[in-house]
């Protein structure tokens, strides 16, 4: 885990709902084609514990990506992600479209990205947070910057580190040693 | 972005045209294999939308590969991509075809390559780039060398300094920031 | 391999038996999945080798993942790996059930894993092993943890130690010497 | 390219064909499986130009593995590589078979492996080469290693060495500078 400021702890212990992007986050950012297109994504074992002991802590998941896959489909069902956006243009609309739905307040959100078209999100949610990938533009805005690369870590980290500032992640890990 | 002399800045500033080899360029030139031979090609999601940039900005692109098949055509077609050259034996004079076509000068058109037989073009064209990959027969003869890897952001970075010669970078950034 | 101890070389000793987890230890923890879910695994030769020349020596091998994938399946029975559970919820419970049925005391099995769910069998069996990319919770908490990257040598980094262990590795490798 | 003695530059001159083997070589050694098992092979675009040059300089090239791929086939074909001999238990008896059919001495043949079972054949032929990933104790037996990662150079980097000994590396290159 990177060094965290205590404003972005402070920030990430007001999370409920953590919203991640698919491409460049929860993969490496590797688009894998066939004669048909987009055929294949590679996520990570670790970074799915990680949500599901995000799950178990308390904190809600959601998917938004500006691609679709079916392949995203079957990887949030495993994982017991309820929301999943995908296909989407306007992720700026999608995003406060969906906390509204849930009756959230922005600083009750966090989202992670990697490139300039999550932006719009990462300057209005409550916690924002990019990839070490991502363009120094995003990078620089943002308040938590992963130190896992992306598809392979950087959203379990992301996971500890919101259990971290929830106070949860020894009692997280303590369910292991018993 | 690697340090860049005046004088390719200026080469950059020039380019109408970006032609880009697929092959460890858009990819890091692994060759996926099946049984009926090649069956998969992996670009990145970074690269894709520095070319949409590209475009937007008013430059645009062309692929230009010795190989052929059907993920590229995928690719180029979501992205945009107006010219698309597969399969293709003689690079120097399909390019020449090219350019000639569309009426513009050697000096208004750039290549990113990243192997010997990507020479007659490099040694032709306004705005010669390489992969850092490259053999170094091939590096020492451009005007760019990337410093991202090939298939992992090298046509992202070559996308931005195009629009940094062009002096819209900024702007294109601003975009997100509104 | 890395420097190793002298309780860990005796534990590793009397191994009769090592547990090896799929994702994360025989694969670098990527998930590739396709429009049907997970579709591909990706093993590593020199691994292979590893637990041939260690079924050679006369140490058995098990596979216990918590995942179910056929192209496990495929792998093990290549490489004659006797005892193959997948889809283990508690693994805990399938290693007690498959020792027990061996007639193995803990001290004579060995076990590698990668991430929290592991600990339960980590913290029982007689040599832990945990791969360089587990995190801190688990490297901690066991007698030897692996150099080489897991999915690209980690498997065989052990195989090596066991058979030094059990001072068979210079014969293992005479006999490519003859 | 890894600095080169004197002795193996030599025994680099002498060679008339020159063996791979195919996993951990011309692949990384990382092995695909789906639900039916071996499914994909990764090859290099840089190696495979490199065989090329290899064959216009007068310099067989062989494939020899003890696995068996149709994907194998596929690109051994397109690269024109004369023989191909897959699924080989006795990797010894089976290149003595081929350079016997072919009329060569033991010294007029090269092979590039990565691991034990490699060694007979590289402790008879007359240009042993090994990857950098190769265990110790089959880099410690050969003449050269390769600095370039299997997979990703290695194949190309032997290739050049094979040139540059033969004294037709700047020729080739000449070719594409016309």
């Amino acid at each position: 885990m990177a060094a965290i400021s205590g404003d972005a702890l402070e920030r990430a212990r007001r999370v409920r709902l953590m919203v991640f992007d698919v491409d460049g986050v929860m993969t490496d950012g590797r688009l894998w084609y066939g004669p048909e297109g987009e055929t294949l994504k590679q996520f990570y074992s670790h970074d799915g514990h990680g949500l599901k002991l995000l799950a178990a802590s308390g904190v809600a998941s959601a998917i938004l990506s500006g691609r679709r896959s079916s392949a995203v489909e079957q990887r949030a069902a495993e994982l017991g992600i309820a929301h999943v956006l995908q296909g989407i243009e306007d992720k700026r609309a999608a995003w406060e479209a969906l906390i509204a739905r849930l009756g959230l307040p922005a600083e009750a959100t966090g989202y992670a990205g990697d490139d300039l078209v999550d932006l719009p999100v990462l300057s209005r949610c409550g916690f924002a947070c990019a990839t070490r990938e991502a363009p120094r533009a995003v990078r620089e805005r943002v308040h938590y910057v992963c130190e896992a690369p992306a598809g392979s870590g950087a959203v379990r980290e992301l996971c500890e580190l919101l259990l971290l500032a929830r106070g949860t992640l020894d009692a997280a890990l303590a369910r292991y040693l018993a």
